[in-house]
């Protein structure tokens, strides 16, 4: 079984702005589908900002392994539905990478559940990646150490959650570090936050980038069934325990009944 | 300095429910607020849904060091716009205690980022919570388990990020385990969720949760000034650099432009 | 390429014992290793404290994916220089899987580095896992809670680091809950430790605990290439640094010179 | 009650080496310390490898809250019989602070369970720390970053456990990131690891370090009593459970009897 991958552009910036269509002509989200489509066992589509529910139909999130998500200039325009609806599909088993700007994105911002700021400069700085987990999944095949000449510096402190796991810290030209790679679980679902990738700079051409995304696919799709209904809170009545116990004291609810949200 | 208190009651039971209206004839959160004053340095107060901004306008939280949160019945009807206001403190440095049914309350879903769901069943049976962090400061005074003898049972798996730190975890007499008191930071403010609190039994009437309650306040203290704008995401022009760098590559902002959002 | 196992066996109760060597005639490490060959892509091999070297000679150890370790009577009888090559095999990426009694094993304490203690009762008394992670690899095919009807009582505090993730905790007919089953990463190597399987009952025959022991030799395999030297601190001389710098202040080493330790 | 600190040095190059005597005529030790003792609430005496049991006897840790870590040269010549004290002291409560050097101490290492190894480089290049938990005790009236202008460089991948909390990351101006402040607990002791302070720089001397360790030494101070036997690891008998149970199955042990170790 393949690893099922749509990656989410909002593909704005390819739009409007010549420097970046001619680095991504078809689009950033195109670019890095084919990354993941030039691997063994991926197979990426995309959706962007501009199809009918961005792309994201409730049925086909259901059937995606991993979502890859880019967003910068359009965060707002993205739908609350939508946003919730990827929140549930994680928390139901669906892994997600979030790239560079995306940290300021609705599906993300609602993972985390903290303000997930930063600060940046857009200077062309050179960045340098650094593997703080040596022979975690997602580093597999890389050097101790890898450069990208010219990126958007993202500086510390960053607003999320400690990381589960920090698989990246960036050194940056101009003096600032930041935790580039970090990996958290939410219900059954995997994340991935990984920093590079401005829209100006070739960064989702690199082969070392290509090689993280790679792996991140591999490493946030959870192979176990999703689960049906995340947000289940049933009851067990008295007569199911599996222990045998008596009714004691009072009571606010009937039997069977369903409790309150 | 006191830490300075409020205890936030839904108050919907205590109105409606003879049972839980003998037990806490004040309301919970007055209940607790009490246990709260009894312990030196802590000064607090309540506020219910029912009161204008359910009585959490920004002034006043701006001047909490820790809010206390009870809700059951009521979730839905928290306005979106108290529950942002809430989360945003914490993030400055507000310290949050999420108490029994709060688990699916806004404020915390938001916090966690995840479905917060559980299993459930309203027996008065046995709880007997045991100390997983001998010596956290939120166990202080506490033998390594006490015991509730009526409580509504809430069992594994519960919905939740992986703890920072796991201080109490419950054995139910009718065959459930649940991790019962459960650390996390978020932002600037600290988070502690507490399982006990049915509104049926006098369980905040016991000894062993009063020092629980007056331990976490303690801990969710944050000393520090609150942080002012908790999602600030300055630019930082290439001219403030803290190492000399010249612009490079193109670039999307224009000096000194607002990041998107 | 298989996950290639070796299943480590105290094999002094087996020996000496008349219930436990009627339950595991072969030795408990040769039932564990049954289990896992039953499985798809796994080959498991044994070794026990009476063989030279333990059965774990350094180039076997280079051979192996995973350890799983059981011991009880005889922590003491396992050499240093054995408990410290299977640390640095770990730290070099093989896994380990340390069951039941193995909470006082040498590796496992060094890998810890906490006292690793618990309270216990012998009196086959029934628990209960119960998963808190949900859809973690080890819970693969698991149902979210299982019995087994006869198992010594471990209690908590349990004497651990913070799991990185929590994925079992058990109930115990008599009162208490342990943290049954837990992970860490301790260099490029995985560690989980799995409490189940006292001696005097047939736990190592039971299907659910086969599907943990199969789930958690693949979780721990890590198939990167081991780390050469898992203890290197090399010296990054002035003239190969990544940017340029000179050579500046008051020095204590000799250009080239090796770290002290 | 102030907080009682041993503040321990290796104390050789200091009687070796001309620049570092110069820097700290009285030894690292002796200038850590004064900065100790102008702090509010904080008593901090010395200890050093020279003296019997390295300064470091039995009672007196039972009655020290918070010990510093120096050493570099000499990690081998520290007795076992001392380092193992030492862990177990933190185990029963006692914080440790572990300075720059000290990750390869023996005390370090025992309690991390991990390599412990990194990158370095001798060249008074500049060392810029960011915060990466803002609020977090120990970056108590810290700005967002600070700079020591002469260091040694740590680089990543730096071997210790994914820790509780990064509280800083260091830049270095030859391109290299280290995680240079980090919290652990281990048993009921807290452990908290900053990188600074190499002997041929007048780093100890800095008001932001100072402030770093007058932070280290009240966040590590465990207030409550200290576990008086951190291995203790009791047997619950029958008659004691505290739920009703029968004795059920074969047993390996005598009632009452001792657990292996």
């Amino acid at each position: 079984m393949p690893t099922r991958v749509i990656v989410w552009g909002e593909n704005v910036h390819e739009q409007k702005n010549a420097v970046v269509r001619k680095l991504y002509p078809d689009g950033m989200h195109a670019t890095i589908a084919a990354a993941l489509n030039a691997a063994e066992g991926i197979e990426a589509t995309t959706a962007t900002l501009q199809e009918p529910e961005h792309g994201l139909p409730k049925g086909r999130l259901e059937e995606t392994d991993v979502l890859f998500w880019w967003g910068h200039a359009a965060h707002g325009d993205v739908s609350d539905e939508v946003a919730e609806r990827v929140q549930e599909a994680v928390w139901s088993g669906m892994g997600l990478v979030v790239l560079h700007s995306g940290h300021f994105s609705k599906p993300f911002k609602r993972l985390m559940g903290t303000p997930c700021n930063l600060t940046w400069r857009e200077a062309g700085e050179r960045e340098r990646l650094w593997l703080t987990a040596r022979n975690h999944p997602i580093a597999a095949g890389l050097p101790d150490h890898f450069e990208l000449e010219n990126e958007e510096m993202y500086g510390e402190p960053f607003g999320i959650p400690e990381p589960e796991q920090t698989v990246f810290v960036s050194w940056f030209q101009g003096g600032e570090v930041f935790r580039s790679g970090a990996c958290w679980t939410r219900g059954a679902g995997r994340v991935f936050y990984f920093r590079p990738g401005h829209e100006t700079y070739p960064t989702y051409h690199d082969d070392n980038i290509h090689k993280v995304l790679v792996n991140a696919a591999r490493w946030a799709h959870n192979p176990a069934p999703r689960v049906a209904d995340p947000n289940a809170a049933p009851n067990v009545p008295v007569s199911a325990a599996l222990e045998p116990i008596e009714q004691r004291g009072e009571t606010l609810h009937e039997e069977g009944e369903e409790g309150f949200r």
